[in-house]
C-alpha cells in the first residue's frame, strides 16, 4: 500500500524544505492535451475580479503550528480556478453519484456542482447516478439542471439516492466510458473514495480523458487532512437537542440519567463536539478512550458518585465506543430465537449495564431514559454555514475537474481550499487524540474520570503509539482549531 | 500612531524570513515577578494528557497561501496553557466587562472565563463589571461564580449588561487599581478594543502587576486577521429566516419585492455569506460595492428586468450599503417637524426609492415588503459551533493572562489559537474585497449587475487600491475560506 | 344591510327555544336539480365507517354558557359530508382563490381542498385562479393537481398568489360562467368573503349552478361567531421570537425597553395572546383598549415606574392600538419633503414618544429598541395544529359545496365543524372585550394599568356598548377559550 | 365502582332535560363554613372588568351536536372565580404535585397556579412536593414564589420533579394534615387522578378543611370529556422532526422505509394527528386499529405494493399498536441470556418483521430506518398554545379551589373551561374511534387498508361496541373537533 502509493505521489521540492504533494493530472497520462481559456475570463460577474484565477504556484502548508527554526514541510495544491482549462464547456458531460449514509449537505453540494457547471463554465449535460455506485449500471440516470436543483439544498437527504457497497469497477469504468462520461464527481465517505481511487486508476489505465474528482462525506468528521468535513456543524447543532431532551428527563427524576447514543464508529468527535457545545453532559465515552464498568475508577462507580452529588447525570456515547465490552457481553451470553449473535447497540447495553448495576442496589433506585438521535441528525437540512461550505467544496472541486487535475479531494485546509491526492486520506481515520488537549477539555467540562491510572496512559500510548504520534506531528486539527 | 505602534511591537526573526510578531508581558516593564508552576499540572483532567502545555515558540504564519520560494513571513505566539504561570492562584483577582451592542455567544464567553478560572486555575475571585466600561466606576459589581454561570449560554444578550462609550481611561484604572484587580478581561468590538489598548498602556504606565485580555466582538466579523468573530455564524444562520420570509412575501405576490436589511456598518460579511448560505437572493448592496440607482446599468433597471424575467426578488441590503446615496437624498430634500435632518436606514430608503420609481410606471404595480431582523437576529443564543468556538477564546485567553501576556486579544488563525497585540487589530477593519472571488461568488449566485463598468472598477480601486492591495496580501480569510 | 340580511337568512325553528340559522342551497333557487349518491360510499376507506355521513339534522348551538332554564338559542348547521351530492364528480370544475395578506396555513388549505375533490369525489377539474380576485379576468389559471399541491403545506404564503381589491362582480361572474366553473372555493378576509357575498348574490341572480363557499382568512383571529380563524396558532407562536429577542435586549441594557408591534389592525387577539403565552411583557397595546402618553395614570408614567423597579421592560403594540393619538401627532406637525403626512407606524410613533420623553429627564438614560417582525410572523409555514385545522375546514368546505350548499363559510364552533352564512360573519369584526376576563389576565399578567379611572370605563362602555354587548351575549370564544 | 359513583355524583336537573353533573364542594360535608369575598374584587386589574365573577349557574354541556328536538343532557359546571371564596388569601396552605411520565407544559402548569395564587388571591403559602407522590411522605418541599417559577415555563420537564406509583393514602393524608396543607393540587394521568380521587375520599372521610383539585396531564391525550389534555398540541408538532427525518431517510434510499414509533399506549391520537398534520405518512398504525401480518389484505403486502409504486414509505406507529401480535411472538420464540422474555417494543418488533420479509425475497432488498424520539418529544417546553392553555387550567385550578369545590378536575369542553368530578374521568380512557371520520381521514391520507374486511368489521365491532356506542354517543371531540 504504502509503496503503490508512493509509486503514485506527485511530490515536489521548494526552498528551506518545502515540499508539495500534488495531485494527478490528466496530461500525466495522455499527452498534447488542448488548452481552452477558462470561459469564467468572459463572465460579467468576474470580470472585475482581479486576481481571480489562482496563481500556479500557490499552496496551503499541512502544518501551521511551526517553530521559528522549522523547515517548512508538506504543502497541498490550492484549489481554485485556473486561467486556463482542458476541456471544452460543450464538450464535458459530467455526472454526479452520492454513496453512503446521509449527512447534511449532500444536496446542496449537488446542487452547487450543477450550478457551477451551468453558470460558472457553460456546461450543459451533468447527470445524477440514481443510488450510489451501482446505479452506474443498474439504474437510469437523471439529467440535473439548475432548474431541477434550485431548491433542493432547504431538503435533507439526497435526491440522487444513495447505497452503500456496489463497487464493481469494471462495470463503472464501462459506464462511464460507454456514456461518454468525461468528468465524474464522487461524494461519500472512505469506502467510497476508496472506490474512487480505483475507478481513477482503472480509468488511467485504459488511457481515458476523463477526469474522477471526490468530495469526502463522513458525518463523524473523520477524515485526515482537512479541517472538517461538511454537515459536522448542522449534525453537532441537531445534537444538542437530544442532549437538551436528556438532561430535562434526568432532571425532574430521582437518580434520572439520560444516555445519548451519538454517530461516530471509529472516532467521537460529534460526542465530543456536542458535549463541549452543551455544558450539560456528565460523562462522554467515544471509540478512542477506553473505559472499565466495575471496580474503583469505573464507570459504574462514577455514576454512583455523581447521582450522590448532582441527583442526575448526562451521558454521551459515541456509537463505536466501548465496543470490545459490548462484544464481550453478548458472545458469551445472549443469542437470539434464530441463534444469530444479539448484536446490541453500545447505547443499549450501556443503560441495561447501568440499570442491572443499580437494581441490586436497594437503597438507589434510578429513572434511565435512553434516545437515539442519528437518524433525526443526519436527515436534516444543513445550516447556513454548512451551505457555503458545501458551496466552496462544490466550486472548487469543479474548478479542478475542468483544470483536468483528477483523483483529488475537495478539502479545506487550515481555511484554505485545497486538492488533496486520494492517497492521503483513504485509509487515515482522523481520530481525537485522547492525550492533546481538545479531549482534556471535555474531560474538564464533565469532570469524568479519565479511566486511565499513569500505567494504562503508558500501556495504551504503547499500543495507539504510532496513530497517535503521526496525529500529533500533524497536528490534524478539526473545525474550530483543537488548540 | 503607526510610530506608538512601532515603539511597541515585539518583533522576533528567525530563518528563511520567519517574523514573530509577539504581544506584550507583564516582564516586559515588571522585573524579577515569581513564577509559579501551572496549576493544571495537578489536575486529573489533564495528567494524562501529553503535550498539553504550549511549546514556548510554537507560533502560527499569518499567510498561508504560500509559493514554493516565499519566505516565511510573519507569525503569531500560539495561544494555549503555559508549563509556568506568574500569578498563584489565590492572589488573582479577574474581572470581566462586556461593551456595545448584543452579540450571539457574550453569556458563553463570560461563563467559560469563569469556569476557567476556577476549574483550571483554582482562581476564585472573580468580578462581573456591571454595564460596560462605565460601570467600573458607576456601578456595583457582580460577584461571578462557576454555579451563577451554569445556564447563561443557552440565552442570548449579555448577563453583565452592555452600554457605548465611556471610556474614561483614569476613572477605570483607579478603579482596577484601588479595587486590586489584577486581570482584566474585556469583550467588545473595535472601539473597546482601543480603549482596552489605552488601558493597557496606562496600566503599564503606572507599572501594576495586571493583564489586559481582549476577546474581539463583532457580529459583523470585520477584524482583520483573525479567520472569524464569534456570534458571526449564529448571525449568518438566523438571517436565513428573515431572507426565507422575504422570499415568500415577494413569491406569492405579483411582482413582489422582499428587502432585507441584514448588520454590517463597514462591511458586508454578514449579508455576503447569507445571501451565498441562502440562494434565494437576487441582489445584495453591501458597503464596500458602490452602486447607482438611475439610468443604465443601474439597480432601478436591473429591478425592472428582474421582475420582468422572475415576477419577483429579493434584495438583501448591509446596513452601510449605499450610505452617500441615503446622505445626498436626506441632506438636501426631508426635514422633520423639529427641523431635524430625518436620517433614514438605507432598508427604507431604498425600499422607498424602488416604490417612487415604479409609482411613475402605470403599467407595472409591485408589493414590496421592508423586514429589518436586527435585533432579532442579535438577541438569539449562540449555535453549537459559536459556543464551542467561545468556550476556547475565553479558555485561550485565561490561559495568557494567567501565563503574564498582556495587551493581546485571544484569535483564531488559520483555524489556530492565537495571541494577537491589540496594535494589530485596533483600526484596521476587514472589508469585502470586491475584486477577489467571494464576493464573484456573490455576484454569480445573485446573477446582479456588479455596477461597475471597467472604467469604474479602475477608478474605484485607485481609491480602495490601498487597502485592497493590504487585504489580498495578507489574505484576511474569514469563516469558510475564502479561496 | 340588516334588511338584506333577514331577506336572505333561512331560519328554521324547534322545540324550547332552538333556531337553526342555516346557509342557502342550490335548490333554493334551482328547481328539480339531481341527486347523485356521495361517491365516498365506495371508497375504500370509509366503507368501515359507520355513521360517516352527517345526519341531515345535526347542528351546534352559537352559545354553549347556559343556564339550567336558559332556552336553546341560535344553532348552526354541522359540516361534514352528506349521503348525497348535488354534483356528479365528472361535472365539477372547481376553482381556488386567495385573496389580501399572507397568513400561514393559505397553502395547506389549497391543497386539502385540492386533495379532497380528488380522493373524496373524484373530482379532477381544478383551477387555481392566480394573484386574488382580479386573476379571474386578467391571468391565466393554474391547473391544480394532488402531485402539485403535494409539499406545499411545507412552505409559507400562497402557491397562487394573491392581491388586495379587484371585486369585479360581473368580470369574475362572467369568467365563471364562460369558464363552466361550478364550485368557487374563496379564501381571504373580511373584504373577500364581502366580494364572496356579492359574487354569491349575482350568481344566484343569475340561476347559475354554481355554489360559493368561503374559507375565512385573518391572522388577526377577529371573525365573529368561528372560534379561530386558520394560522393564528402559529403566528402567536411565532411571535414569541421577537418578544424573547425585544426581552433580551432590554435586560442586556441599562433602562433598556423593547418594543415589538404585532399584527392586529382592528383587535388585539395577537399582541393578547402572545403577551400571555410569553409572561417576559410588561405592557401591551390594542386596539380596543384606548390609552394615554402623559400625566398621572399614563402610559410613560408606568414606563418610568416599572424602569425604576426592574430596570427594563417589554413593551407588545398592536397595529391597530392608540390610532387616534398617532393621527393626532403626524396631522399636527410633521410633514415630509413633498408635503405628505408622515404616516408613522405605531411601534415607531410609540418608540419616539418614550425616547422624547426620557431626552428630557436628564437623570434617565435609556436603550429602545423596536421590532417589527410582521412578515417574518406571516411567512412562516403553518404549524401541526393550524395544518390539522386547515385539513378539516378545507375537507368540511368541499362537503358543502358537493352537497349544494352555497353562500357560507366553513368553520369551528365550539371545536366543532359548521356552515356559517355569509351575511353572519362579514363587516362583524370580532374584539377583544377589554371588561371581560380574557383582558384581565393580561393586566393581571403584565402588572399594567389599565388607563381608565371608574369614570372612563363607563363612557367607554356607553360608546363600546353595543358591540360590547353583543359580544358578551354570544360569548364569541377565542382559540383556548376565554372563561 | 358505578355504584360507588353514584353515590357521590351530585346531580341537579332542568328544563327540557337538562343534567348538571356537578362537583363536590367543602360545604358537602363541613357545615357553616365562613365566606369571604373574593380579593379579586379589590385588585386594579380586575376592577374594569363586568363579569369578572361566574355566574352561579353558569354550565356548559357535554354534547354540543344537537338535533331540533333534542332534550338538553348533561352538563358540566362552568369554571372561573366566583364571587365569594371559602379561604382567607393569609389562611391558605397550597401544595403542588406532578407525578407520572414527563409532558410538555408541566412548568406552565406549576408556575401559573403559583402566581394565581400570589397574584390573583394574595396567598404566599405555596409548596412543591418533591418527586411526586412518594415526596409528600419521604422528601423535603420546596418554597415555591412567583420568583423561583419565573422563567420555568421556557424549560422542559417539571421543577418539581416526578415518579410513578407511591400512593399511600394514609401517609399521604397524614403529611397533608400534619403540615397544614388546605389546598392540594395534583397534576398527573390517569393513575394519578384515581390517587386523587382516593385522597379526596379519605380528606372528607377525615372532615379536614382542604380541597384537592386535579390537573389531567397525558401526552396521549386519552382523557375523556375534555377537548385535549395539554402538552398534546406541543407533542403532535415536535413529532413533525421524527416523521420528516423518516421521509428523507426514506426518500433517499432504494425501497427506503422510515418508521417513526409515536406515543400512545393505549389510545392513538398522537399518530393519528402526527400523520393528519405531516401528509408524508403512509401507513399509521394504533392501538385501536386491528391489524394482521401475513397474507391477503396484510400489512406486508401493503408495504410491498406501496415500495412497489411509490419506491419508499413511511410508518408511523403508536407504542400500544399491535401488542397482541408482538405478545405472540415474543411468548414463542426469544429469551434473553438470563431467561427473560424480551421484551421488544412495537417499533422495533416492525421493523425485524418487515426486514425479515424482504429478506427472504431475493428480488427485493430495503433499507429501514426506525425513529424512536419519545424523550425528545416530551422533554421540549411547551408552545404558545399550551402556554396559554396551561395559564387558562391553572387559574382556572385555583378558581375552584378557593371557591370551595373539591374533588374535581379542570378541564375544557367544547373550548370552555369547567369543573369536572374525578368519577367522570378515572378509568375512563378515550380512544380512537376507528368507526368515526377522523380515523377515516386518516385512512384517506395515507392510502392504507383498514385491515378490516366487511366480516371484520362487525366482528370487530361487536367486541367494542360497548365503547364505541358510548364514545360516538358522546361525541368525545378531540382537539381540533373531529367532525
Amino acid at each position: 500500500m504504502e509503496q503503490e502509493r508512493n509509486s503514485n505521489m506527485k511530490i515536489e521540492k521548494g526552498d528551506y524544505g518545502y515540499v508539495l504533494e500534488d495531485v494527478p493530472h490528466l496530461t500525466d497520462y495522455i499527452p498534447n492535451l488542448n488548452i481552452y481559456p477558462n470561459p469564467m475570463r468572459f463572465n460579467p460577474a468576474y470580470s472585475v475580479v482581479k486576481q481571480y484565477f489562482i496563481d500556479f504556484d500557490d499552496s496551503v502548508p499541512e502544518k501551521v503550528i511551526v517553530h521559528k527554526n522549522d523547515p517548512r514541510g508538506v504543502h497541498f495544491r490550492r484549489a481554485g480556478p485556473r486561467q486556463n482549462v482542458y476541456f471544452a464547456p460543450d464538450e464535458v458531460h459530467a455526472c454526479i453519484v452520492t454513496c453512503g449514509g446521509l449527512c447534511p449537505g449532500l444536496n446542496t453540494v449537488i446542487g452547487e456542482i450543477v450550478c457551477a457547471l451551468y453558470h460558472m463554465y457553460g456546461v450543459t449535460k451533468v447527470l445524477g447516478i440514481n443510488g450510489g455506485y451501482r446505479g452506474f449500471y443498474s439504474k437510469n440516470t437523471i439529467t440535473l439542471t439548475p432548474n431541477f436543483v434550485n431548491d433542493i439544498h432547504k431538503r435533507g437527504g439526497t435526491v440522487l439516492g444513495s447505497s452503500r457497497g456496489g463497487h464493481d469497477k469494471s462495470k463503472i469504468v464501462d459506464s462511464i466510458q460507454d456514456r461518454g462520461i468525461n468528468q465524474v464527481y464522487i461524494i461519500g465517505g472512505d469506502g467510497t473514495q476508496k472506490g474512487a481511487a480505483i475507478i481513477f486508476e482503472e480509468i488511467r489505465r485504459r488511457g481515458i480523458k476523463a477526469v474522477v474528482a471526490g468530495i469526502p462525506k463522513t458525518i463523524d468528521n473523520d477524515i485526515t487532512v482537512i479541517d472538517r468535513s461538511f454537515g459536522f456543524d448542522t449534525a453537532v447543532e441537531e445534537a444538542q437537542r437530544a442532549i437538551d431532551a436528556a438532561h430535562v428527563e434526568a432532571v425532574s427524576a430521582e437518580n434520572g440519567i439520560g444516555v445519548v447514543k451519538l454517530m461516530g464508529r471509529y472516532s467521537g468527535f460529534i460526542a465530543m463536539y456536542a458535549t463541549l457545545a452543551s455544558r450539560d453532559v456528565d460523562l462522554c465515552l467515544i471509540p478512542e478512550s477506553p473505559f472499565y464498568l466495575e471496580g474503583e475508577g469505573g464507570l459504574l462507580e462514577y455514576v454512583e458518585q455523581r447521582l450522590k452529588e448532582n441527583g442526575h447525570m448526562v451521558i454521551v456515547v459515541a456509537e463505536g465506543a466501548g465496543q470490545e465490552l459490548v462484544a464481550q457481553t453478548n458472545s458469551s451470553t445472549a443469542k437470539d430465537a434464530s441463534g444469530n449473535k444479539l448484536l446490541k447497540d453500545v447505547g443499549q447495553w450501556l443503560s441495561e449495564k447501568i440499570k442491572d448495576h443499580f437494581a441490586t442496589k436497594s437503597y438507589t433506585s434510578i429513572t434511565l431514559k435512553y434516545i437515539d438521535p442519528t437518524y433525526m441528525i443526519r436527515a436534516v437540512p444543513s445550516n447556513a454555514s454548512d451551505n457555503i461550505y458545501c458551496t466552496l467544496l462544490a466550486q472548487n472541486c469543479v474548478h479542478g475537474a475542468m483544470a483536468g487535475f483528477t483523483g483529488f479531494i475537495s478539502g479545506i485546509v487550515h481555511g484554505r481550499h485545497t486538492y488533496i491526492p486520494f492517497s492521503r486520506i483513504v485509509d487515515h481515520h482522523n481520530k481525537v487524540v485522547i492525550t492533546d488537549r481538545m479531549w482534556a477539555r471535555v474531560l474538564a467540562s464533565t469532570n469524568q474520570p479519565s479511566f486511565l491510572g499513569p500505567k494504562e496512559v503508558i500501556e495504551f500510548e504503547k499500543g495507539e503509539e504510532e496513530a497517535a504520534r503521526q496525529l500529533l506531528k500533524r497536528e490534524s486539527s478539526r473545525s474550530s482549531g483543537n488548540n
